[in-house]
């Protein structure tokens, strides 16, 4: 069991380990006596048991607790649940005392997380990520955020959780790619500020997966990173872009797709095609980008490319939250390990994405 | 023109003046310079040519300038015109460095603070309150919300402005009635917190109206207060719960009413059996209640009492902002010009709010 603490304004930990669900009440108990407790969980984690034990644990411990779970899938990420949610919340009396639980991947934590910060201008909530992608990712660093038809995480806050219970268990019942979305942010991490992550990822003989003795320990170190990122730069004013790596043309794929495509495969293309534009700016040397490719393609996050136009993506990049008014910033690689982010302006932008979306099959062969 | 700070994490200014809206551009410019500006407004304050007075003095200054007018009235501060709101600086891709200005009163400002907090998580707004009661109260202090049907603000953020512009000349078009509503605020900064004032208030031989002359100083003495509390106690822990005096009665009288009772009203009427229940508990002599009554009436703050039964207004109040899980924070008179807060259970609350309800015709005749 490793524990983490995030030095926020709040401090809170984010606890890893092996079956922490099943006495879960021994990490939560503090954020929950004598109050009212609402899980929010979705069908397929329902499914494999992870919310009876939760709630098993916690029920003698808390005034009363409730759940609400929703179908899986991005879709559900959206103002008309955060809506239901409060009002569930109200009509249930919920007070600024009581608790919201996040037990799911990071279309839960992000729905739940953004739900707690608005009702009654902000109440607590704890998030027990069940997915590879969320532990290491979406449930650390207080982004919360739900889409609109116009965009992706469009409309949120910060507002951090009270705790992070991360059970390493619960990805046993991941699917293959589900899991393999997860590793396209561990690559991301690598690929922007751990060299020595990154040599070891390249050179490991069994590509990571669910199984992995280490799972625990990458884990940890991906939290590590992104808490000391976002302990720098909490409103992601300036080096918290830096996680945005592959994200910027990620969402615009995502969303073009209507989620078809998945934020880890849409966030490796997005690695690639970026990467890529490092070396024709000669920025880097065209072995990051062949190693990056490889790697990539180990954790099959390299999909054939999507026939939408680069006009198509570009106006839907143009929504991101990190364009000003006339710039870019753009997140390009600047060595083996570790990126840069570069202000652009939009028109640079455009035709640099162009020319690499365009190219990009051909390039894909290195 | 008299100007005050308010030194939170990001500083910004109110200021207060006569004409302000028409040389707008010399207080605003560096917060809109280069950049995407859309107005809310509502069409009562349209009507008066204040939006026409603003847009000419910002157009030539900014990137480019919109507006958006809503129908008056409360029942507009919903999530649905939230994210009306939402899609429309979606659509015309505004980023974080562009800006939204709230003209009007209380419920265009509650509403545009709120929008502004939760797009691309926060963006940058400006108010520029049209009613004596803005002015004095939901313009200063960062409280943004918007109502649900289960309660009043039970869904919002702590989001401060960039600079409030407070205009005195834009009151002179309000009518009598939504003037008064001011006054009940006035009254109630009064009653919490300055003696001086109280009296004043007490003893001046025209009731404060729109043409006062000594309007201004009453506007500066009042957000002076509000801006020190705000100070002690940003995210409403404690202190800040001192200007909800009168307010959780209030807000359930509003709501109860469907918003027919307006805000000073449910407010004076709050102030009124809350000051009553702190005689009857003897923490003051019945005077004060007897000034407070008189005070109400020369505004015409006090109407008839509505025939709803306690029960029903106590379920509205359970789902206040400031209860607890078992406890209810009341803010109570103490002395001539004073408040207190009182942490009580829900039990006795309960049954405190019921007598006084039941007896409150009776004692309004003092």
């Amino acid at each position: 069991m490793e524990r983490i603490t995030v030095q926020v304004n709040k401090p809170y930990d984010i606890v890893i380990g092996k079956n922490l669900i099943d006495n879960a009440v021994k990490y939560l108990s503090q954020f929950i006596q004598k109050r009212k407790v609402l899980i929010i969980t979705e069908d397929n984690v329902n499914k494999h048991g992870y919310l009876d034990k939760l709630k098993y644990s916690l029920e003698n411990h808390c005034e009363n607790i409730e759940f609400l779970s929703l179908p899986p899938g991005e879709a559900q990420k959206n103002l008309k649940n955060v809506e239901l949610i409060i009002r569930y919340l109200a009509d249930a009396h919920f007070t600024r005392d009581d608790v919201l639980i996040a037990l799911g991947g990071g279309v839960i934590g992000d729905l739940v997380g953004f739900t707690a910060s608005i009702y009654l201008r902000g109440i607590a909530y704890i998030q027990v990520p069940t997915t590879f992608l969320a532990a290491i990712d979406s449930s650390v660093g207080g982004k919360t955020a739900v889409d609109i038809t116009q965009g992706k995480n469009l409309v949120g806050a910060f507002h951090h959780p009270v705790c992070v219970l991360c059970d390493t268990s619960t990805f046993q019942s991941l699917p293959t790619d589900i899991f393999e979305d997860g590793c396209s942010e561990l690559i991301k991490y690598a690929m922007i500020m751990n060299p020595k992550l990154l040599k070891e990822l390249i050179e490991r003989e069994q590509p990571l997966n669910k199984e992995s003795s280490d799972l625990p320990e990458i884990i940890y170190e991906c939290v590590k990173m992104k808490r000391d990122i976002v302990l720098k730069d909490e409103f992601d004013q300036g080096l918290r872009q830096l996680l945005n790596f592959g994200h910027t043309l990620g969402h615009a794929l995502e969303q073009r797709s209507q989620y078809r495509i998945s934020h880890g495969r849409g966030v490796a293309m997005g690695m690639a095609v970026f990467t890529k534009m490092a070396v024709t700016q000669q920025l880097i040397h065209k072995d990051i980008y062949t190693s990056l490719i490889q790697l990539l393609s180990e954790y099959h996050l390299l999909s054939e490319k999507p026939s939408y136009t680069s006009d198509q993506l570009i106006n839907i990049m143009l929504n991101d939250k990190k364009r000003r008014t006339h710039q870019m910033t753009t997140v390009l690689p600047n060595e083996f390990g570790q990126c840069r982010l570069h202000v652009i302006d939009l028109n640079t932008f455009q035709q640099n994405f162009e020319k690499e979306w365009e190219q990009y099959e051909v390039h894909q062969r290195y």
